[in-house]
């Protein structure tokens, strides 16, 4: 197990009806930026919720956050907090408003050049506007964490960041929200929640006992609750554990002491921002193809992957691994998620030079546990998804 | 899934050499109370890091909290803080030591009558004195939680108590603090921390798909590494999953939004206050004996523990949750811990009824997860530990 440092001080308060608790948790003089994205919380009754909890706090909205949260947007939501002298940010909406808002509450007071280079040139931030969220839609984890990725049109860059000023004081999570999601977004928050998993625990063995059953605690779940809570999302059970997955998919534990890998992310995050595919749905296009292509130095934990979370006990160590990859792209059809690039553009020739050259232009020698997944393997594994 | 509130701050620092990082964490210019136990912390090199680490910091030594940290010990540190006018406290040791510091931090400020009250009427504190902790024995979580148990030499009572305001500040978790550990306390360490997960986890089925894996996650590391950790303590991947197993038992996060027990724990309390029993092996002895008397309402979960922890595919529920009981009790005995009160004591005759009266003398009128054991099954579990 390797050495860590581990803290977590987001409060979460978890069930039905919860989302009242927030006039006990923001400060009654709280000048509130209340952030959230197209409007559906205003169909959903959750607008209604969070207004009566809040009750005559100081309150101003933003709304129309993008999925994929637009620094140009999020910029003007600075400004905002400026002008009108906010104090506080609430998020109301699922991973792009969430991390939306951590950027806003790390730029508003940032006394460097310009905000951007938070993002592009990983700038430390020294302070940051305090902020809670009501998650409404289960996938990113963004609720239990200190970590955002935001996006830029113009340049269609996309950049991760963190700090530990970073956390959400509180978050609210109750499972009912799920209600009212498109089967789409629940599909996308399973693949999501399932992948940010994979990235953390299919690398090499480790010594990490604990942290890898934990791991495959969250894989079990996610595979028992998937097909479920799309088939019917008020069933509170499946919402539940669907939630809580989401949420301990990546608040940090899982990662502690071991290696972790975030090439399918990496590369997914392209597919993103040259044909706008949903985040969830590139993780499943390149999952498949990226663990096949690193077969070698991953099918150790691959096998272990197959005989822990697929109850797979026939075959030798390569056959395991290998039936833990179609298992894991078959679980992602059983949720309506296709897994080649060609389901979702006929324009997909040449993607893969593309995303070749964007990766060598970064400089980037190689991604994953080994640094060893070159710009050239990106371009072979993307093809692969064709 | 019930329910739940969850907020755990203490940041925990995980690793061979981490002592040293106490000089980051504990502010420069603060005025500490060491508290620590018997003195093992001067052979084994421990008390040599601390020292190092706190550099010119001004410090006060007080040694000598016994297990099971007594009123009477505590308060003589209390006064000491008051005293010299310390402000902070740094708890070198295991369980008892943390706790101690913990009931010291709430008692320096307490504005009741005595100190006492915080624990025998559950007075609630408004402040707590911080402070930090170095593990040196893996077992009760103490290092990750706000909660403690304290006892009082004079009246033989032992109660617990927590808040929000006890979360030590920091923990420093180094495995190979446990080389010097005798085979005893390791022993203690691993079956502690399993009942510790037991009692939140052998309840009735419940929707908590996800922690159920949790509680199952720890207990199959525990089963893992419980025998080759006191054989060889100084084989890091045993100890380091150790460690981290006994933190991750009692830090919070698999008893929310599910139902707890803690009868086996409430019954082991009395037979250290009688008989001076090590607290581990109070779990040993009541554990077994408290699952058959309760086996009509534990099956169903006894034996999805049996199916999960031991991998007893065949037989029926009963079958399987019966062969769970007897797993658990031989894995005490792999451990070199007994399970029966007259391994303990040849004064046992008695002991059931001395309890009972007890307990019935508190006006409790039941324990566990349905507060359906009575005083009088509370003897007749004791009976049958003989």
């Amino acid at each position: 197990m390797k050495n860590f440092i581990y803290k977590n001080p987001t409060k979460i308060i978890f069930g039905e009806g919860q989302i009242a608790k927030l006039s006990d948790e923001i400060p009654t003089d709280a000048k509130i930026l209340m952030l959230y994205g197209g409007g559906s919380i205003k169909k959903n009754g959750i607008y209604d919720q969070v207004m009566e909890a809040l009750g005559s706090r100081t309150l101003v909205e933003f709304g129309g956050v993008p999925a994929n949260p637009e620094y140009e947007v999020l910029m003007e939501a600075v400004e905002l907090i400026s002008k009108e002298k906010l104090d506080y940010i609430l998020a109301v909406g699922g991973g792009s408003v969430i991390d939306g808002a951590k950027f806003i509450a790390a730029a508003v007071n940032y006394k460097g050049e310009e905000p951007w280079d938070i993002l592009a040139k990983g700038e430390e931030i020294h302070e940051a506007v305090p902020f809670s969220t009501v998650l409404t839609l289960p996938a990113t984890g963004s609720e239990m964490n200190s970590g955002a990725v935001i996006s830029r049109r113009s340049t269609k860059d996309k950049h991760s960041f963190g700090s530990p000023l970073l956390y959400p004081q509180c978050s609210i999570l109750d499972p009912t929200v799920i209600h009212s999601l498109p089967k789409r977004q629940l599909a996308n928050g399973v693949v999501d929640s399932f992948n940010h998993v994979l990235e953390q625990y299919l690398t090499y063995p480790t010594d990490a006992i604990l942290q890898d059953h934990f791991a495959e605690s969250i894989l079990q779940t996610l595979v028992e609750v998937g097909e479920k809570v799309i088939e019917n999302p008020k069933d509170y059970k499946m919402a539940s554990n669907f939630m809580w997955s989401c949420t301990m998919a990546l608040n940090g534990l899982i990662a502690q002491g071991v290696p972790t890998d975030w090439g399918v992310h990496g590369i997914g995050h392209e597919l993103t921002a040259l044909y706008g595919i949903d985040h969830a749905r590139t993780l499943a296009i390149v999952g498949p193809r990226y663990y096949e292509h690193t077969f070698e130095s991953k099918k150790v934990k691959l096998a272990q992957y197959a005989e822990r979370v697929w109850n797979i006990g026939e075959g030798s160590l390569e056959d395991k691994a290998k039936q833990a990859i179609n298992k894991t792209e078959s679980f992602y059809h059983s949720l309506g998620v296709d897994t080649r690039l060609s389901d979702y553009t006929d324009d997909y020739e040449g993607t893969a030079e593309t995303i070749e050259k964007r990766f060598s232009e970064r400089g980037w020698e190689g991604i994953g546990e080994n640094k060893s997944v070159t710009p050239n393997d990106v371009k072979e594994i993307i093809k692969a998804t064709y």
